[in-house]
């Protein structure tokens, strides 16, 4: 099979990292923070190292501000549900991913919260100007995504989390499509809280995602539980990460998750974002040979992550996903969970696009068979 | 090490369990319900099987009405904070771990909930007439746990879910101390919602928990966010199980799970209560030849799931859980994310007490071999 589906979840994982899982399933075992017995311990620090790896990638302050949860949108709604209020005025963008949209049109029947969708340019990108008009309106939060999941289109998140600051504007960051593959500093892109999946970018296990709190703005409880923690009171604790850590954690997932994060650290973010570089040029040199196809992402190699939303204008896209399904080809066609992203590509009638999704792992030569396969039914 | 921790999570898991996760890490990591792609059809098909292997498990209706979640606080959070309206009179017990008692604290502080906690006997197990008295008042919900994380008394659970059905009133039932070690039939426990953690009894992965819908009852939706369903929508869908598993679900703790269901389903849940009974009988038996302990738990074997808490009389509890350290027998010291419950027991201001749990995998030796060492500390 040749992968393309990485903006889903990344394949292969890192090296290691199913080795690693299977070592702790089998001989280690044992719950995290609760007890003294020598595996316990151990489990304990590697998930330390896990925070501390999260927060060394990141260039982030405090490692106990580095939340794991079980994927984005778990960490997407703590942020979202822990930072508005009632009758709140969020600003947002069209480019997001459900699992922003939904919190925030629950918040709004419930909560009676407004929601401000910034403007976006020919380039889908959305407009400065106007999300800093919307910022004059003084909202409490503004959510954004550092990266579409449809088009791969880098946003100006920096700008954006620049203008929060400036206008006094909490700000909620997705970086799950770049989190891993992207140098991200957190001590330039001062974004309140940065979400992620821990299985994307970061190829790690499914069953793993991060919340970073990144200035002294704390969202409120979500989930709240059981910590190890101030076990003598019934209110949840407020000390950090076992505020936002109710339950037993996935040390499963994040045994793999650190594994992870040892050969990103290792092989460094700089030389991983240049690795990939290679491959979207590559990429995007193939599509120039494609006739008969839309391309909907950025084709600014510097302005995009390898996720590209295509339409064939000769056959339906349900039929060139059958095309790739047979021939072992992994991508996605569908909306991608991000229903207005494809409303405003124009595209949501059609049920979206083929997305095809490149992780650190492809090579030219799979995205050479890729596009022969293309070619042949005369895409 | 002798591991003897398994209220907090099982060790080992089940045989197949770390070599199955290994093998979908290695070979065929993918997103799930959202692709036509071989591999990503083939993981749907093992995550409707664990489904459809709870369900058979449970005795319970549908498996669409299975959710997977993070642990059993995530899905006790779900079920309260997806049932209790604000103020909802909520009746409780005192031996409820902090997944339930600090979620109703919460929402007794922001959504001036009242919490009433039912009366005890002096074996510390809720009395029914008490629990009865409080349901005449017509509260809107009661959750309450099955088995005590501390005691491990096997409630009444059977007649006070009765009772709810009598009055009423809507029952959430936490069954992590006794799910896949005690047989659990849905028809005839007829509780609205059950939880539970996947990696103690049921021998599966941390990083995975249950909530399995019992009735008409549904809660509202609390995470919400993409879910592969409705992708068209920024509405949160209301199909099952989608509603309550936003975002891409911990495929890699699940298929862990279904290999630990199988196992339970091939062995037969009363075959395995009957060899914990074998081992908490042989325990009780050791426990009479201690002179100088307290054993604050129930000794009847038919209301004993294989959880005995301690008190040594001659030495403090940390002396006593250093010696088992340093022996390489796990056990747990402290409240056990359980003040209430310790607070009843009288435990409370010394710490709490050491926790010896049992669980399928343990033997007659390791039983031995702890109570040597008690022995000769005089315990």
């Amino acid at each position: 099979m040749i992968y393309f589906d990485n903006a889903a979840t990344s394949f292969p994982k890192a090296p290691f990292v199913a080795e690693n899982v299977f070592n702790y399933l089998k001989t280690s075992c044992s719950n995290v923070g609760r007890a003294s017995y020598s595996n316990a311990i151990e489990i304990s620090r590697t998930v330390f190292q896990a925070r501390e790896n999260i927060r060394k990638l990141l260039n982030a302050d405090k490692s106990d501000r580095v939340i794991f949860t079980n994927n984005a949108t778990h960490a997407l709604n703590m942020a979202i549900h822990g930072l508005v209020k009632e009758n709140d005025h969020v600003v947002t963008t069209h480019f997001e991913h459900n699992s922003v949209l939904r919190p925030l049109e629950y918040l709004r029947r419930t909560r009676n919260i407004k929601v401000s969708y910034t403007a976006y340019d020919e380039d889908y990108f959305p407009e400065l100007t106007d999300f800093e008009n919307l910022l004059k309106q003084k909202p409490q939060v503004a959510v954004f995504t550092a990266c579409s999941n449809v088009t791969g289109n880098i946003m100006p998140f920096k700008e954006m989390v620049d203008r929060c600051r400036e206008y006094g504007v909490i700000s909620i960051l997705d970086a799950s499509q770049l989190m891993g593959s992207y140098p991200l500093d957190l001590q330039d892109v001062k974004a309140d809280v940065v979400c992620s999946s821990g299985h994307k970018g970061l190829l790690g296990p499914t069953g793993t995602g991060v919340m970073v709190l990144n200035s002294e703005t704390i969202p409120e409880a979500f989930l709240t539980g059981g910590t190890g923690s101030n076990s003598e009171s019934i209110k949840h604790p407020e000390i950090m990460p076992d505020m936002f850590e109710a339950g037993t954690p996935n040390t499963t997932g994040i045994v793999g998750l650190n594994t992870s994060l040892e050969f990103i650290l290792d092989i460094g973010i700089n030389v991983i974002r240049k690795h990939k570089i290679a491959l979207i040029k590559h990429f995007i040199e193939c599509l120039d040979n494609l006739e008969n196809t839309i391309i909907h992402s950025c084709l600014n190699v510097q302005k995009q992550a390898g996720v590209f939303s295509l339409t064939p204008a000769n056959m339906s896209i349900t039929e060139l996903i059958g095309i790739l399904d047979e021939k072992e080809i992994a991508s996605r066609m569908g909306l991608h969970c991000a229903p207005l992203a494809h409303k405003a590509l124009g595209t949501f009638d059609q049920g979206g696009t083929i997305r095809v999704s490149l992780g650190f792992f492809n090579t030219f030569e799979e995205i050479d068979e890729l596009f022969a396969v293309l070619k042949h039914y005369d895409c």
